[in-house]
């Protein structure tokens, strides 16, 4: 858990939306922009560690975050996805969930950017469809997303 | 909507366990064992149409059926997806979520399964991954769940 790149202070950076015990991470390496990260405070590895407390406050902090997501980045689809476990292509092994805004003609297939999470989700290069954002870059983002949450770290 | 293969009669025999509000449907082409689809009963499009009792209704049976189709198949891993909107993958225009059960080397890639999925999601053509199951093959999986969740049609 020491080594859990989400369980380190610094994440709280990257934050732009919390509930009680989740928080909206914005991806440093995001495939498509608004590429977000919903995951525990706690460092839970999967998704049925969860109570029903924390599942109903996941579901509604989906919701609220995928509609500021489309709208803010004007997307016109949206992927959820979660890989929960090293053999589903868990490579962080602390629970997240992937929400992705989508757009016209964004990548070769609607599918393309699973496998460029795989390869790249906890060393992201910045080949393929992947733009490292610097941390000014991380900055002015996660900035103007906290505008429209009110969230203070 | 009269064209929406969620929405004909015929689904029911896919069915093996539901809520007020959803069904838990086998997938008639699984890329693995246990492959399975959460849809509304209801025909909605996207996620964003669902109310704050229906998500936590949602939520909870991702659960419970997850947990369900781990056991039963005896998996090590476990994928949920959403594809909402045509632009993210969506082929069949009704709210669904895939559950993926996974498995020591099941697939070249972690990731391997969405491709098959958005390629041959509406008419599966038997190739890539998936093995379409015959009338008899599905009564007896479908069968053989309902054993375990009690459903009757």
């Amino acid at each position: 858990m020491d080594a859990c790149p989400f369980c380190q202070s610094g994440i709280i950076t990257h934050v732009f939306a919390e509930t009680n015990h989740f928080w909206a991470v914005y991806n440093r390496a995001p495939i498509l922009p608004g590429h977000s990260l919903i995951l525990p405070k706690k460092h839970y590895e999967s998704f049925f560690e969860l109570d029903a407390a924390e599942r109903l406050e996941l579901i509604e902090f989906i919701d609220s975050t995928g509609r500021l997501l489309l709208h803010h980045f004007k997307g016109e689809g949206f992927n959820l996805a979660l890989q929960d476990g090293w053999l589903a292509g868990q490579t962080v092994v602390h629970l997240h969930f992937h929400l992705m805004v989508r757009y016209e003609q964004d990548l070769p297939e609607p599918g393309s950017w699973y496998r460029a999470l795989f390869l790249d989700e906890l060393e992201p290069t910045g080949e393929e469809e992947r733009t490292i954002l610097s941390v000014s870059e991380m900055h002015e983002m996660v900035t103007s997303l906290r505008g429209l949450t009110g969230f203070r770290k």
